[in-house]
Parts: C-alpha cells; structure tokens; sequence
C-alpha cells in the first residue's frame, strides 16, 4: 500500500514538477542561447566587415572542429542527431561539455562563413542541460519530457518565438499523441526563455509584415474575414504551397543524398571537412564575396528591406521604397545558391543547423515566384519563409506559429493554408531523418 | 505487374481525389450548413419574441425527436456518437437520411429552448454525406479520410471558422500522428464550405476584440513582442487557464455523469425526455423567461457587447461604453445556470452538440473571473470561450485558432497560453467519450 500511494504521489507531482523545472530551464537557457546568439552576431558581423580574412580559412576551421570533437567529446553523433540518440535510448550519455563544443563548433563555422543556422546549436545546448538534470527525477518519462522542454526552450531563446519553440520540440521528436506530459513544461520553458532572451537584450528577427503590405498597396485585413477571401486567391495560395513545399522536401532529399555521398567519398571526417571546405570557400567567395556565408539573415534583410541597423526606420524606409526595389534586392539565382551552399556546407561536417538558412532560401524563392502569381513579394518572403521550413522540417504548426511570431498574426489564414499544403506536398522528407520516439507519455 | 501499377497509381491518385472531392463537398456542405443554421437563427428569434409560448412545449417538442427517430431513423446513435461509431467500424451503415433528422431535431430542440448547441447536427450533416461517397472510392482509409472531410466542412459551414474546422475535425476524431492523410482534403473542405456559407448571407459570430480592448485602455499590440509581455502577467494567463480546465473538464464529467444517471433513471427515451423535458421548461421561464434557452449567443452578445442587429456598430458602441457596462449586462451566476442547463438538456436527449453553449460558458465565466485577475473583461470573455472549448473538446489547436478566427488574431498568444494549460488541466475528460480512431492513414 505504502508503494502505491508513494506511486500516485509522483504521478500527482510529475507535471508541476516539470513545469517548475520548465521555468527554471527556460531562465538559464534562455541567458545561454542570448550570449551565444549574440556572440555568433558578433563573429558574423566581423566575417561580413572582412570576407577575404575569413572565409578563404573555412577549411581550418573545419578541421579544428572536428579535432576538437575527436579529442573532447566523448559521443559520436553531434546536434540533433545526439538529441535523438539519447530520446531513442541508443546512447544514455549526453555529457555537459557539448554545450561549449556545439556553441564553439558553430561559432567557427560561422566565422568562417559556413552557410549553416545556429538553432541546432541552441536546441543541444537546452536539451544537454535539461536531459541531464532529468536523470535526477524519479518520474516516469522524465527523460522524454525534459528533452522535449529543453529544445524548446533553446528554440525559443535563439528565436524569441515561444510558441512555435513549444510546437517545433514536440513535432520533431515525438509521434502520436504525447505531448500530452511533454506541453506543459516545454511551454513555460519557452515562454520563461524567450522573456529572458529578450530581456538580455538579444536581438529578435522580426518583420512588420502589415507595414510592409500596406506599403504595397494591399491589404492584411482581407485575412480578418476568411469567408470573403477570393477564391483565385486561395487557389494561388495553395499552388504556392505546393512549390514551397517542392523546395523543401528537395533540400531534405538531397541534404540526405549528398551527406551520404560525402561521407563515403570521404570516409576521414577531418579530410572531408578540410578538403570540401576549401571548395567551399572558394565557391562562397566566387558568388559575390560571402553573399551566401552564414545564417542567411543577410538574405532576410533584403528580402524584408530592412536595413544595416535593423531597426524599424529600416522596415519604415523599406515600405516606402515599394515593392520594386525589393525585388531589385534579391535576385532570383539567391535562393538556389543558398540551397547548394547549405547543403555543401553541412555534408562537410559543418554543425549549427538548417533552420536559418532555410528562412532565406525560402523568403529569396518566395520573392522569385511572387511575380508569377502576382502577390506582393513580401508576403510572398513571408509566406516562403514559413513553407520551405515546414516541408524541410516535417512539421506543421511550429512554421503556422513562427510566420506569426516573427511577421505578426495578421496573415495567419495565409500562412496556415501554405504551410499545410507545402508539409503534404513534401514528398515525406525531412532534414531530421531519425526515426522520432514513439514512447508514450 | 498490372496490379502492382494500378497499386501505385491509385496511391498517387487518393490524395488529389480527396481533395476535389473535398472542394466538391465542402461546396455542397457549406451550402446545406448555411440554410440549416440560418433557419436555426430564424427558429430561435421567434422563440426569444415569444418565449412563453415555445419554451412551455418542450416536452413535446422532445418527445416528437425521439417518436422521430425510433420511426424513420434505422440507427442507434445520433449526432457524434454515430460519426464515431462508423469510424470505429462498429457501425457500416451513416444513411442520409440522418441529414434531415439531425437538421429538424436540432431545430425543435431550438424552437423549444433547449440548451444545446447545434455543431454537432452540422457535423453530421457533412460526415453523413462525405462518408456514403467515401463507399464508392477504391482507395484505402476513404471511409476515414472522407469523415474527417466531411466534419470539417460541416464545422467550417457552421462556424466560418475553416482553420478551426480543420484542426477539429482531425483532433476529435483521430489519435496519433494521422493527420498526413486527411489534412489537405479536410482543409480544402473548410476553406470552401467557410467561402460558401459565408456568399449565401450566413451570419458569422465575430468580434473586433482589438477595439474593444482598445476602449477599455488595454492594447492588443503587447503581444506582438512575446519577448516584452510581463511575467505577471503571464503568470495570471496560466492561473486563468487552469480555472478554464477545471470548468471545461467538470462539464465534461459531470455532462457524463448526468447521462448515465438520467439513463439509467428513465430507461425510456421517450418518457425521459418528456419528463425531463418539462422540468428543463420550468428551469428555463424561473431562469429569467430563457435567458439560458437555446445556443447561448445571447450571451456571448452581452458578454462582448454586441446589440440586436449584432452590427459592428453594436460593437463599436459597446467599446465607447467601456468595460463597466459589459460586467453589468453579464451576471455572476450565468456560466453556472448555462452550464447546468445545457448538461439536463443534453441528458435529456435533445441534440444539436455542446459547442456554443460551451463558448457562452467559457465567456460569461471568464467576465466571472475578470476582476479577480484585473484582466480588461472582453479579453477574459474571449479567453474563457476559447479555453473552456479547449478542456471540454479535450482539443487544443481547434481552440486556438478558431479564437483567432473569431476574436481576430492579435491575441493569439494569450489564447495559445490559456488553451494549453486548460487542455491539460482538464483532468483527461472530453465531452466526447468515445474512443478515437487508431487507424494508420
């Protein structure tokens, strides 16, 4: 008897538990992944100050990445992948020293100027800590459900986007109906590190898409109503869905497709990361001096018109150039050659994640087909933004929910009916190719 | 060979199948939504003109329901519980027959002022027809596919809420990760049945929740920086939600409760439902000659302020009176004496759903609560009619995004915090016991 009301206990206190871990989590993850934000803008923006320094040595910056890893990291598998194989129990050991390899290894890369994102970084460094600290609670699924919260909250750090840090963590790597323990924690883990993020004064990418629309002559509050939307309109939407999500479920495939070819055409990981870095190099160098190093939020800035300073004069100055020089901005090979890069760059070894870059290879394709269908190309920046992530991603609402965090939520109904199109129309891919875990929780 | 080619092409062919035929039937649903709901209005003003004369006879009215169902209905169940039974194959046979029953039924138990919503006749409207074209389809889980299909465009025609219908239709009825199959018909079905029902005239509850929030002095652009939001404040949304999931989930138990027990009690239909019938009448004319009759818009229009012609001009002048007012119009004790008379209502037997009185509920509840967390009262309104759907539905993305579809969606960050934690907080109860379908799609 004395087992069984010790066992109701746990299970009465196993969800305030983990909310209170959340909070506490999302607090300290979120101050991690604002300094390494921050820090990784700063690298950045010394690349973008001197490209010629930099980019020609991407070679050994790979290759002190990965003799770093061989020499002080214990594990084999690194950024997501690491994520899973302790989610699916193929590795119990995710050891606190990849929080500074995974934030290193991807300030180098960006540095650099590996076209590659930093939210793979973030979401390592969240689930470390919290996988960690589960091993000390006596609860069941304690392990799943602290994963799962400690990935949103580093999504939500890196991102200020809560919402779909919540959503994302629990589409990416749990099947079926199990968010049900996991939703909770990882909300107020995402919510406590977003305010944190914000409040250390991390800069938040985010767009006022309304402006920018109003600007260009159309109207965000034909969305309000969704029974008034035209029908052609709705129809233009879903075809643009259907590309968006040809784009993304493609870069997936071959993301897939060239990390295997690589991998065997290079079997020494050192080797492959020094001599694909350097064709990598010089590749980024050749297509206009770095326009295609990093995360790609020099792609995003010109495709929303913000300006150097990112500030809102920049969106202000944007609109009111109308939509003609956006398009000046960005032209319609960006988004092909951010795809090839990104791909390049992370079948050499390179870490960090897609997330990013796939927000720019998505708004600069969102831009060259805007003009086919005739929308504005802002929403169309946005709309691909959104789309491209969801069908890379395999996932639904956290791209819904992002569009509305970074763009606001005036346009949902369009984001909502793009992003479904483009998450069906994937052809099944995904650039987390893991099996995801089906425990139940 | 040949079967394996027919094989793959039916496969490639299932999804664009669906999803004309979703556009077909939502068409075709949005049009049948429309004229039943629309005469649905039209029965509950001449109850409200005279309610004296109505609400006595609803015994009668209820007895000629069931004398209705027992002569011309050759099925068991009704309204959700025959969609459930023919996804879970307990039940082959959904004749259409059923359309018209559900339709009149809900119209008498209207007329007469019962306490019921009138969803769930919409929704088997849609999934009656959707599921007799599905027997004529080659291809597999057609029959699944195509019930989703049609309650989405039921809901969608209904509400005018087709992002909404679409996350509904997938979450109440479907358990796992199978929404691969049924997503884009279902989407296809709303959006179109939203467009239909909304070209013939029919009236969509909406409210300009920024406008009145801005009259009351609070302003709905905090939430577009969800970096920026107070903590406090968040803290009070969270608290709000688990007292939406303890109402949300009580009505859900005790709606159960009080089912078994009249069931039992009054083993015949009939007698129950006139028995009961006459006791709900006499509750209906002490309780203010029909404040709580029928589907409770009534009070979701004095909860937001809304006049008779329920014009944005009504909403308008609402917001110049202020908040005061609003508080006046709703009482203390209305969420309680809805929430009791819609839970005898539907024990009794009368159908149409649970939908709307649970948004009247979660209104006048939340306007109940407002002052205890010194909320503007048409947030708190707006948060309780979304999140009380959430934890009685047990569905979370449904909640969400009707609340933007309805409310505008400025807010939705505060109804993704109350929706998720009343979703959790609902002690595991749904307003719909069934269990949901397992079937891989």
């Amino acid at each position: 008897a004395k087992v069984r009301v010790k066992e109701k206990l746990l299970k009465w206190l196993a969800t305030p538990t983990f909310v209170l871990l959340g909070i506490i989590l999302g607090a300290v993850i979120g101050a991690l992944t604002a300094c390494f934000g921050d820090i990784s803008d700063r690298l950045s923006a010394i690349r973008d100050a001197n490209p010629l320094y930099f980019i020609p040595a991407l070679a050994i910056g790979g290759a002190a990445i990965v003799f770093a890893y061989k020499k002080w990291g214990r594990w084999t598998e690194r950024g997501m992948d690491q994520v899973f194989a302790v989610g699916l129990n193929k590795e119990s050991d995710f050891p606190l020293v990849s929080i500074p390899m995974a934030a290193v290894s991807t300030w180098l890369t960006q540095l650099f100027g590996g076209s590659a994102g930093r939210e793979g970084a973030a979401m390592q460094i969240g689930s470390a800590l919290s996988y960690n600290i589960s091993k000390k609670l006596p609860f069941e699924n304690a392990a799943h459900v602290m994963l799962v919260t400690g990935l949103a909250a580093g999504f939500a750090g890196i991102f200020q986007a809560p919402m779909a840090a919540t959503a994302f963590a629990l589409e990416v790597l749990l099947v079926g109906h199990l968010e049900l323990g996991a939703l909770l924690p990882a909300a107020a883990a995402a919510f406590t590190a977003c305010k944190v993020s914000s409040m250390l004064g991390f800069h938040k990418f985010s767009v006022d898409l309304s402006s920018l629309l109003d600007a260009s002559g159309f109207s965000a509050s034909i969305f309000t109503n969704e029974g008034a939307l035209d029908g052609k309109f709705l129809v233009k939407l879903a075809l643009m869905g259907v590309l968006f999500g040809i784009v993304g479920g493609g870069f997936a495939k071959l993301l897939g497709l060239s990390q295997n070819f690589f991998a065997k055409k290079f079997p020494n990981n050192i080797k492959r990361i020094a001599i694909m870095g350097v064709g990598i190099s010089a590749l980024l160098l050749v297509f206009f001096q770095g326009r295609y190093a990093g995360l790609g939020t020099n792609l995003l800035d010109l495709s929303f018109g913000i300006n150097a300073t990112g500030d809102s004069a920049g969106i202000a100055n944007a609109s009111a150039a109308g939509t003609a020089d956006l398009i000046g901005n960005v032209a319609g090979y960006d988004w092909i050659l951010k795809f090839a890069l990104t791909i390049l760059t992370l079948s050499a070894g390179f870490i960090g994640g897609a997330v990013t870059p796939l927000f720019a290879i998505g708004a600069s394709f969102g831009i060259f087909i805007a003009s086919m269908f005739g929308t504005p190309v802002a929403l169309a920046a946005a709309l691909g933004f959104a789309a491209v992530f969801a069908s890379a991603s395999n996932t639904l609402w956290a791209p819904i929910l992002i569009a509305g965090e970074i763009f606001g939520f005036n346009c949902l109904p369009a984001f909502f009916i793009v992003c479904t199109v483009a998450y069906i129309c994937n052809g099944g891919q995904s650039i987390y190719k893991q099996k995801k875990i089906r425990i139940k929780i």
